[in-house]
């Protein structure tokens, strides 16, 4: 028998019973979300029309320590939680390397990743308030899907925008959430104002998460009794997900570990803010110096490639204006880059921590990303969505690098989900027909030229 | 908080050590394969041209009473093993039942059902025997696949005959067993002489179990170095799927539970006989008095509408023949027939325990099942395979009588695994294309007409 178990399993009770809002803990503040008309910073009221207004007070909230988790959602939370820690033995072994590998698996319930975490946290506001339904937009499907799971669970109407690529790229995503009672719509669509102007000004485009965030949006502000949910980005959603991260921290006190490397991967900044949170805490307080690492994809470098600046949320330029990293909110990712990590932009937490020297931030080629996800696979017995598998490969260079130097270090990474609807983009790299295409500096050029101008 | 949590795992040091053969405890043993040439009861050394050498021995021994898991096997156990017995108290809610329901889900892993268990410990004999692969069929995937990650990790050849129906249904599953390494074929197909055949008799076939059993033996036997494994049926199999039954047995008596009616879906019986094995121990001396049943499709009725007999184990009529609950050999369940549960008849070790009443069985109609798991994964959060969604709809029933008489009831079923990749059949379900087609008496008269005399 191994000292460490291969999963360490907290008991239910162990769950914790209130998020950790990392801005909090931030010298420096996330910088306002500002009124794309007046560049002031929104107010509570101004956001009522689009969000729930609990979500809304969350959002804002920069200085509160601790929400405490409602009984509705602790409960849900129960139904597939905690998850796992798993010690990844069988990727050391394959790897021959003296490092201790250690991945948080998010991917145990039907949605297959972390998305459900905050799901089922916006859908309860959403019931609380008396609202009819929701609307969303969903890149890869997995937060589409954790929101129809939420929205059946607490009998909510669920209308979901869905990136055109990914649509057509995983047809059972839909049947999933049809499972579930909702309605998904491919995006761009001629439903809405804004779907109708994108599909005349770019008639073949296979859609952004930008572009469903600007559909999703105008409908739920014009549907009585709706409002719009986000399953990244937000503060909120950082909130939700620091579940992730406090579990992760209980796990590694429960087995004696600290961690060297933390890893995620990072598309809007979810399931990386939450896995991070409590231990960002302790590093701004100099308790800890765990390096922090977001992967992300070269095909959508906003960390590594953007710039630190006010921009539009949604391509639609109809939602606040948030200051991130970002590709410019008209960019959109190569059609052939699988699984989501779509967003031009990154979320106004993480940006401002990366800025601050907190974080360090990676980007990947995508055949590589496939190449450790199918070893993953092969070793440890599961196969990563694509997303996850960005953390994987930056997990296994930094196992070599200590395979090099002797060193065992305690390298931590998020496994925020499994591939099971991502089966197409597997064959494609089965069959050589995934590339490593990534924008030029003349296609950032461009986006970029259209931020916003901000005083 | 509950008294009793809704997962209770055991540790991982919990994970039982040896299998329980459930032979050991039958008072009439099961009845001996046969040669299908001489009649007489098979050899090890007839068997080993097709089988593995030690898993022969598994196969023949109806005495001993534990075999060790040996500790290779053990330690790929501890990948995805304890599995949760879940408390569905939101099943329980829904239905309004004071029932206590629960079940033993099997489909956290990549396979996504209970089919790893038996893989890898007859992955491992081969390998342990200098074999350069193994042949196999599979229905519904989740066997293929299962084989499929067992060889990657002993290095072993992997050659799978999957009945064309499911093939077609699920153009992912071969995609999952190509990330693992092996090789898929359609079955029946022109690569062996009974797919010839078969092709040859009924052009127009969507495939059977039985058909690609003949294949994957015909390769087996003419390929050096290979052997046959099959994933159900067989002794052997059920010997290895004891360990979910004896570790429902000890996460029961940790909540101390004792169970009162048992449920398991049946095909081959792989599942069932796995699960219920330590509970049968005690009910044939008396101990136990729980209900054990097994639930099978109206489609392929082998327990509730065939007969006890002597039968091929394929279409082809080249493996042994074994005294089951059988529809003969020959008949094919109709292609709208979605998932596994396929085989014409039932493991000669199920087979005589029905025999002699220790267990009940139902066939239940196709589309009451998928209701049943709609409702199952809208409450509990995990979308079911078709085959589990068997036991879930029996479950359910029983519970709405418990519901009638005010009895609170332990019911516990098997939820063999998960329906990502059966989404084709859910899709049909939702659109309303699928019937309750049941074979007439005419049809199984013509498939039993053709069962082998037997002195």
């Amino acid at each position: 028998m191994n000292e460490i178990p291969y999963k360490t399993y907290l008991n239910e009770n162990e769950i914790p019973t209130a998020w950790f809002n990392i801005r909090s803990a931030m010298v420096n503040k996330p910088a306002p979300l500002l009124n794309p008309g007046t560049h002031q910073p929104m107010k509570a009221e101004e956001l009522a029309p689009v969000f729930c207004e609990e979500l809304i007070a969350q959002e804002l909230d920069n200085d509160t320590e601790y929400f405490p988790i409602p009984d509705e959602v602790l409960n849900f939370y129960r139904m597939y939680r905690p998850s796992p820690l798993v010690r990844a033995y069988f990727l050391e072994k394959a790897l021959g390397t003296p490092a201790h590998i250690y991945y948080k698996f998010e991917g145990n319930n039907t949605s297959g990743s972390h998305k459900l975490n905050s799901a089922i946290a916006q859908a309860y506001y959403a019931k609380k308030q008396g609202l009819k339904g929701v609307t969303t937009e969903t890149g890869a499907g997995q937060w589409g899907t954790a929101l129809s799971m939420a929205c059946s669970y607490f009998g909510l109407d669920c209308k979901v925008y869905m990136v055109k690529v990914s649509y057509e790229q995983k047809p059972f995503r839909r049947e999933v959430m049809r499972t579930y009672g909702a309605d998904v719509t491919p995006s761009p669509s001629m439903s809405t104002n804004v779907g109708r102007k994108i599909l005349e000004e770019f008639p073949g485009t296979t859609g952004s998460l930008g572009c469903a965030i600007s559909e999703a949006v105008e409908v739920a502000v014009g549907t009585p009794g709706y409002r719009y949910v986000l399953g990244s980005v937000l503060n909120q959603v950082l909130l939700h997900q620091s579940v992730i991260g406090l579990e992760t921290e209980a796990a590694l006190n429960k087995i004696g570990v600290k961690p060297d490397i933390i890893i995620g991967c990072a598309g809007g900044g979810s399931n990386l803010g939450g896995l991070i949170a409590p231990f960002m805490r302790d590093k701004i307080k100099g308790k800890l110096d765990t390096r922090i690492i977001a992967v992300e994809p070269m095909s959508c470098p906003s960390f590594t490639r953007g710039v630190y600046a006010y921009d539009f949320c949604d391509t639609g330029m109809v939602c606040p204006l948030a200051k991130m990293y970002t590709l410019g909110s008209s960019f959109i990712p190569a059609p052939n880059h699988a699984g989501g990590l779509r967003y031009h932009g990154m979320s106004s937490t993480l940006s401002q921590l990366y800025a601050d020297g907190y974080m360090e931030a990676v980007s990947v080629p995508q055949t590589e990303v496939f190449k450790a996800a199918e070893l993953f696979a092969r070793v440890e017995g599961t196969l990563p969505a694509p997303e996850s598998s960005h953390a994987i490969k930056v997990a296994i260079d930094e196992a070599l690098k200590c395979k090099e130097t002797g060193e065992a270090k305690n390298i931590v990474f998020g496994l925020t989900g499994t591939g099971y609807f991502d089966l197409v983009a597997y064959q494609k790299y089965h069959d050589g027909l995934m590339d490593d295409y990534c924008p030029t500096d003349e296609d950032l050029a461009v986006s970029l030229a259209k931020l916003p101008k901000i005083d």
